[in-house]
């Protein structure tokens, strides 16, 4: 059985994480600095070791194909993305990058017959720190991003995309927008981000969907007042309300352990905010998630029936304003299958899972098949200086890509 | 039966308050401000027209006595302040002090013979708005701040209370603090700043005492993740630990309509505060009042057992910092009894309440019998624009006050 060899991926990581602008607190590399450079530069290095063709697409992607066996066949591509958080860690995008990069490496030194090309591809500003705005590099490729687009959004020194990528020397030599001819599969290695595969014990997570998510902003309004002088039974507390409505907001999702709608409360401001004032204002966030749409659907009838009751009981008027609604991502069946197959010949046991997160995977089912691999994360921490994934599962996620770009590029 | 005069109140009020800081929005009026000492110059000269002897105490409070017919007998005292919070009410201290003003006027006229001097006070600085520390010229004038604090308590011009004083060409004229021996009494009529006497549809409150206050401020810490990729059951949510806690500080004090404990959360700080993440840490202040304080023991005791079992049940750590302990402070019984019969005798219900804010009356009882008559807030609005009580009902008070100022100076 083919592997790929963890030694080389220990190196490449460690050194793409040289390449850090706060190496005293995690790990901060903005799309196109000079942090972003370096790692991108090795990366190009490392894949014209193996001849691969480096070019960089339309919306500033970096791609390096190893070239099958017969010309004009649609590419396999696999990647992920080098940039990062503000003081994030050392394996989001990363892991995903360099487990395609070893891929593609030992398909050329084995010399695994392949029809198909092969494409290790780093997409450009996946995380959105430095332009404000998620997945520009997939979006820009596929076309869902113009250069006009590129040249208006700027990062908070007033710099723009399209400026940024020309500042770099970053030139897309090939100005094709990305189209479904064009490519066979994507399969995107991924560290979970999150905690079901270490609760669970498995090593591997084989990815249906991209969850949709429902934003609201709630507005409570009671009345401010003296929190001496007004007895209890005389309040319109406005935190009261919302802390009622807040707890039944995780109440509502969670009947029974397994259920995948996930609600959130993450954002909480109260007015006036003194210690001696009975709150007169709060406003709060709703976040809902599930990768059956029905489902979040549900979740905010629940909650939308629990505000309206338990404002009418405190005498508190509400407001609620939608903010997203981002529909859920389906990736391909034959893709999970087939992950789920070559795991199966391994011996590995994995866990059908929906991302809770958004990545360039969400953006490319629009184009083609794509497949998805979880590797766990300790402790589920992530975009933090905390984040860690055994490099025994990263090795494994990457075995387990090699027989899948294998089999789709055969 | 004696009576003031409706319309005189009417017009010292529409007078105090034409001098105002923001007339677009409520009334400003901070201690020693040009519409402060346009104020005060009014209340002079008021007080000059019935032959009053005015002059400035210790702490820069003005104080206008009227002789009684013995020498060297204690004082009665009344009064309140004119200065306000920003964009705050017409009636907060105004009201007691145009009532005072009102009350010497008719005994004046009247010539109703009394031994002891009545002194009509206008304590300054009780709001503590401009200087960031309340009730100072009551303070200052019983010793309790020297000169020293005076000269150091500065408002955010870095201006300090002696300099603001000097500026303003209000010096002590008597040095003196203001000792047992000088005093016989204090009565100060009040706005409740809160809706018990309306909801009761009583007219007049007889304050035996001002609430005690217990503060704290509690941090809960969980784990701080991606709000779509983490599993309900894997969460350490600490806003989710906060609401369950201050649902119940809101239960554990209201057993039954009547309780006079009151529990107040009225500051909550939540982080990071992002719409897609879980909230890792969150901050929040407990206010608890009760006028027997120990109910506020009683009430802090179970609230101090609920926050370690949810926090135990949701795995999260917490920590409880004292920020504040103020013990009640109990009126005289001798002049709550005295206002309960003057009230008796004009057939006029009182009801017996604690005053759940501080006022220059918290500080007296060190040195005297203080006394105070609540009138009500409309809705219990109060440092705020939509302040506001029935003239009719500081008319009431203002008569009762007179009858008991006339029988304690008799």
């Amino acid at each position: 059985m083919m592997e790929v060899q963890i030694e080389r991926i220990r190196k490449d990581i460690e050194t793409i994480n040289s390449f850090n602008a706060t190496p005293e607190r995690g790990v901060t590399r903005f799309t196109f600095s000079s942090e972003y450079m370096g790692a991108r530069s090795y990366v190009i290095e490392e894949l014209k070791k193996i001849g691969a063709q480096v070019s960089t697409t339309l919306g500033g992607n970096l791609r390096g194909r190893v070239e099958g066996s017969e010309r004009g066949r649609t590419a396999v591509m696999t990647g992920s993305h080098v940039d990062s958080v503000f003081q994030g860690g050392r394996f989001d995008g990363v892991s995903g990058v360099v487990s395609a990069l070893e891929v593609a490496r030992v398909i050329v030194e084995k010399k695994i017959p392949h029809h198909h090309p092969i494409d290790v591809i780093v997409f450009a500003e996946e995380e959105g720190s430095r332009f404000g705005s998620v997945m520009m590099g997939s979006r820009g490729w596929i076309g869902k991003l113009d250069l006009d687009a590129f040249r208006k959004i700027k990062d908070k020194d007033g710099i723009s995309y399209a400026e940024a990528m020309e500042r770099s020397g970053v030139a897309p030599d090939d100005p094709s927008i990305l189209k479904p001819e064009m490519v066979k599969a994507m399969i995107e290695l991924h560290i979970e981000q999150s905690l079901v595969l270490e609760s669970k014990g498995l090593r591997i997570g084989v990815v249906e969907g991209i969850n949709g998510i429902k934003q609201f902003m709630v507005t409570l309004e009671g009345i401010s007042n003296h929190a001496g002088a007004t007895p209890m039974w005389l309040r319109h507390d406005a935190l009261q309300g919302a802390v009622r409505i807040i707890a039944a907001v995780e109440e509502m999702v969670t009947p029974d352990v397994g259920n995948s709608t996930v609600a959130t409360v993450g954002f909480l401001n109260c007015e006036p905010n003194q210690t001696n004032v009975i709150p007169g204002r709060v406003q709060f966030t709703l976040d809902i998630r599930d990768l059956d749409f029905k489902r979040v659907d549900e979740a905010v009838g629940r909650i939308l029936t629990v505000i309206g009751k338990i404002c009418e009981e405190r005498g508190l008027t509400f407001e609620i304003k939608p903010r997203s609604d981002t529909p859920p991502v389906t990736l391909s069946k034959d893709i999970v299958h087939l992950l789920e197959e070559v795991a199966r010949r391994r011996n590995i046991q994995t866990l059908r899972m929906a991302s809770g997160a958004l990545h360039d995977s969400s953006i490319l089912p629009e184009i083609t098949k794509v497949g998805m691999i979880f590797v766990p994360s300790r402790d589920g921490r992530s975009h933090c200086p905390e984040e860690f994934t055994d490099l025994k599962d990263i090795k494994l996620g990457a075995d387990i890509l090699l027989d899948t770009v294998v089999e789709l590029a055969s």
